[in-house]
């Protein structure tokens, strides 16, 4: 059986690991640890404790528990006192309130949601990200950073202030991984953040491991704006250490109703402009639209995408490159 | 094995059952579904979910699994958003949130907490305990009434509004129960309110269960200012329908420094003027007092008593006349 782990955290994180658990493979996932936005936001201020948004999701798409368990997990509350909050977030910063290691807390949550696969945070330490964009302009904070919408100076680099040590584990799975998937998700605030820990990026590069990019649907505005698929690439080896093996990048039509919804944000489909001859490793295409469209609950401030990948689909394709 | 059934809610329930659990007996509880100060009054209101708090008391106190889960259940916030919250009380108003009945709520934490015993709500509908006093005055809801600490005039009678049934599971405990266990706790607002519930008392008074009162410590001021253990006994047995079989009584000492924490509120030590030979039933008397002193964190507004019985030594006297 081939091990895959995929990095990120987040909504496109969520969507991959849900479809890939059905299939007979073993699955991971290494989490971002920089969410700093919303109801995580508030947790890490207000509470002292490690971001525990990205972390929540991952958990649930791994989890094999009933719906009801998944349901709970994901609960956000719409009034009162804990306005905004996620059940699961309140979940996971409690347990390590009352634990002495976030290794307990994962393993907590990994009983009483029977997971899959193992759930690994990307290190174990406080940090934030910052941005540095090309007029000179430093932001601090995952939050912060997806909020800055109007930005029209693209990202020169990302950091972590401070630099922080991988967890040990995640390390270790990247060596005996030999699928990485990367994406779908917002470049410099779900992937980018996870490969910036000391460690990950020099255990990727000396690993025979094959990278997965699935790239994004949508540009997001602040982010990539403007970005065609070839400039993902080009962010996102820098950052990995080398390029990707394969790309699975959509073909399929969106809806006019949602090309106009995100055209709001100056937010367009990303343009495939990879030429397969130059690329060298193998391209991908197919119709991974989901039909559906998402709206966010109302307690909800944050700006999220209404346009996914099809969880099924996409699982489909990247078990067909694994298997 | 003889059955055993504790009545009330808060921390009087928690002490009787944490001791008691340890003993062969099928134990069990029927809790109070009137609470509504501090979180779970917030809750109450601002989410529309019936009273948690009293609930998680009695699944931590019934609780088998390990040290950590049940500290994780009376995790009480002390900063941000969720200040003055319990987890226990968020992981309930969570679950009924995402279920489609109560039964699945108390079904799902009794599965979560590994209980050794049931935990019965005493009913399964919203209302709210009133308390009319000799002056005249009324006052609705029990976090007034416990929160009502200057009252003069003692409580002429209390009363639900709107009168509720009993959840059905309530009833059957009560007739098939061998003992029914009736605090220690606070008589007005913890005790008394599962007995108003409709079908309660007409159980107790149709069953052959003999009662076990444990008196309290101390007086409360607002319900109790003055009582005697008689005036305890002769409210009670109003609202039981019948008198009880045997009472426990304190006959230790309590430190003077304690008796003047007390004092501030007027409350004191219920004096025993029970006599053996008018009351019948069987009177144990011994030193019932727990030597540590308790301190509530500060993120609980609540007034809530630093004196307690000695769980051990309770549940030893108790065991002694069920076995």
């Amino acid at each position: 059986m081939k091990t895959a782990t995929v990095i990120g955290g987040g909504t496109g994180s969520f969507i991959v690991l849900s479809g890939l658990k059905k299939y007979d493979i073993n699955l991971g996932v290494i989490v971002s640890m920089m969410d700093s936005g919303g109801s995580t936001g508030r947790l890490r201020d207000q509470l002292g404790v490690l971001p525990p948004g990205d972390l929540r999701q991952c958990l649930v798409a791994l989890s094999d528990k009933s719906y009801l368990w998944r349901k709970l997990f994901l609960y956000r509350f719409q009034k009162g006192d804990l306005k905004g909050h996620n059940f699961g977030n309140i979940f996971l910063s409690t347990l390590e309130k009352v634990t002495t290691n976030y290794e307990e807390v994962i393993k907590t949550a990994a009983f009483v949601l029977k997971l899959k696969g193992p759930v690994i945070p990307v290190t174990f330490h406080k940090t934030n990200l910052c941005a540095k964009y090309e007029s000179g302009k430093i932001i601090k904070g995952e939050g912060k950073i997806d909020e800055n919408i109007k930005e029209a100076s693209r990202i020169k680099c990302a950091f972590l202030s401070p630099l922080v040590l991988a967890n040990k584990r995640a390390v270790k799975r990247i060596k005996k991984t030999d699928y990485l998937i990367v994406g779908p998700g917002d470049l410099y605030t779900s992937i980018i953040p996870v490969l910036l820990v000391k460690g990950i990026k020099k255990a990727i590069m000396s690993s025979k491991l094959k990278i997965i990019y699935i790239m994004n649907l949508m540009t997001k505005t602040g982010q990539t704006t403007g970005y065609t698929a070839l400039d993902h690439v080009k962010d996102l080896t820098l950052y990995l250490g080398r390029k990707p093996d394969f790309i699975i990048i959509n073909n399929g039509q969106i809806k006019k109703s949602i090309l106009n919804w995100y055209s709001k944000n100056n937010e367009k489909p990303v343009k495939d402009n990879i030429n397969d001859d130059d690329f060298k490793g193998k391209i991908i295409r197919s119709d991974l639209v989901d039909s559906n469209i998402f709206k966010k609950p109302k307690a909800d401030k944050l700006i999220r995408s209404i346009l996914r990948h099809d969880s099924k689909k996409l699982a489909k394709d990247i078990f067909n490159l694994i298997k």
